[in-house]
């Protein structure tokens, strides 16, 4: 379930209006900003933008861009955009890295619904005018690239349909493969970017009973290999993203110096989702509440943004 | 431009009676089917459907299937169906054989364009509870499939915009990896599965520039190899369709013993697309008109079904 709250009565051109006001003469009003933005749906966000241009000929977007700086403008850049333009954008950003940035290619390809997915890759063409797989193939090499392309590309059947007596087959080879530590067989790469998501879990559910432990904790022998961790962030974000989402914003938080970037994306991209689930997750795990780890690691505009991503009133 | 011959006056209802009289009865009326299938156009053909589904409570296809038989069969069954779908059954059928018949995947993944082969792969999850990929995937190995993988998931740009400087980097990856017979090479299946086919091209005619000859003629050096074959045709289908298709034609009915599948698949697919120009392109290199050739090498019911295709009053 979604964390943020969203009021009954709704007037895209009545918050277009607070907007504006909020934007205009001596600096921002940063409150009244997070008090519209931070509780309106992904389709409200977009009626506002259209009813913020029709009435002032302007992009509120990259009005926003020039009135706020740092994470909070980050923050609220990527949480204002259409779902598929925000996951081109965090794509985009991933790939363009120094050493791109794998994790978040493989969360998007993996967690988004296969329709989702689609709708990125149509957003990404249109943004950057190249496709997103063309992308991520000139700025990776070797295994990594060919688990990530067929990750990206992958359009994946969405239906109920299991077969077990594939899922045992698939979940033998991925034990030879681990075992003879051929993590980058093309059959893993095969399986992990071809098949149905209910079938990898039938896969991995089959793995774990033949093997007693998990196909995630047998790889976690190989932490030094970075092909292996790219196969491990895939197969959590299929198996459970929500408690794969719950990790990576524990290690955002106890990182010495937070890691904002993290801690934005998973916000952003879970609050209207299942951000509700990962607080729950988070609490049971940590025994603090997510809005409070939250609450200590930032400050100012971006702690009130994201702590109002969450849920608070 | 389109081959078949569109009356001017059409009725789904009026044609779903005089198809079902047709089909009533000792006996089929194979002249009335043809006389009214191969004259309507996909959307027709989609109404003509429904009207008779709502008029007989019956499905028009599975009639026809069991009224039809032998190559007559094959052509108008892959003519009715939604482009789509026919393109979905024509891969399915392409994979599914003792050795798969790869140029058949490599023409619908490289001379459709992007939004259509979306189509077919979401048609393809509907009617075969799998992706189009894993099939492949599943059916295919070694560098033939990560090739045929790439292009079947590809999703490339359409946009006009090229890039010269990466055209020219491109063509020299290619000519390196051919003077090296390294046709496998990892970088020619990146190029050819993520580039925009425009991207492509122009890297083709700077392959050309370069180095006097074509890509295609360098690479017919190596037909014994049957990934350069299908390297060689997936450039075709993206340089130059209708060159392509023509040569198919040529070598379905130049062969003893006509291919009738191939006949039949090309003229299905593209009667309502470029078979005009495919058969100026066929008079042009054969100095026989298709129709005459086709004529010459097919009988009954069969033959009077793709003469109307290819436009015969």
């Amino acid at each position: 379930m979604a964390s943020i709250i969203v009021p009954d009565h709704f007037s895209a051109v009545e918050d277009a209006e607070v907007l504006r006001k909020a934007c205009q003469g001596w600096g921002t009003d940063e409150k009244a900003l997070i008090a519209v933005l931070a509780h309106r749906n992904a389709v409200q966000r977009k009626q506002i933008r259209q009813a913020y241009e029709e009435l002032y000929h302007e992009d509120l977007i990259k009005r926003l861009e020039s009135e706020l700086s740092g994470d909070f403008e980050k923050a609220v850049y990527r949480w204002i955009l259409d779902p598929a333009d925000r996951y081109a954008v965090l794509a985009n950003v991933a790939i363009r890295k120094g050493v791109p940035d794998y994790h978040v290619i493989v969360e998007i390809a993996c967690v988004l619904s296969p329709e989702e997915l689609l709708e990125v890759r149509k957003a990404y063409k249109l943004r950057y005018k190249h496709s997103l797989e063309e992308d991520v193939a000139a700025h990776t090499s070797g295994d990594i690239r060919k688990l990530l392309v067929g990750l990206v590309s992958a359009y994946r059947y969405e239906g109920d349909e299991i077969n077990a007596r594939l899922a045992a087959s698939e979940a033998e080879i991925l034990q030879n493969a681990i075992k003879d530590k051929a993590f980058n067989h093309e059959e893993v790469i095969r399986i992990l970017s071809t098949r149905s998501k209910l079938q990898l879990i039938a896969t991995f559910n089959r793995y774990r009973d033949d093997q007693v432990t998990s196909i995630t904790k047998n790889l976690l022998g190989e932490e030094g290999n970075e092909f292996t961790k790219v196969v491990r962030t895939a197969i959590r974000c299929i198996n459970d993203p929500k408690k794969y989402f719950e990790k990576v914003l524990r290690n955002a938080i106890k990182r010495v110096g937070t890691d904002e970037d993290a801690l934005t994306r998973v916000i952003v991209m879970r609050a209207e989702k299942d951000l509700k689930e990962i607080k729950e997750q988070y609490y049971k795990r940590n025994s603090v509440p997510l809005d409070q780890a939250v609450a200590k690691d930032t400050s100012g505009d971006y702690k009130a943004f994201l702590l109002a991503l969450l849920g608070k009133e």
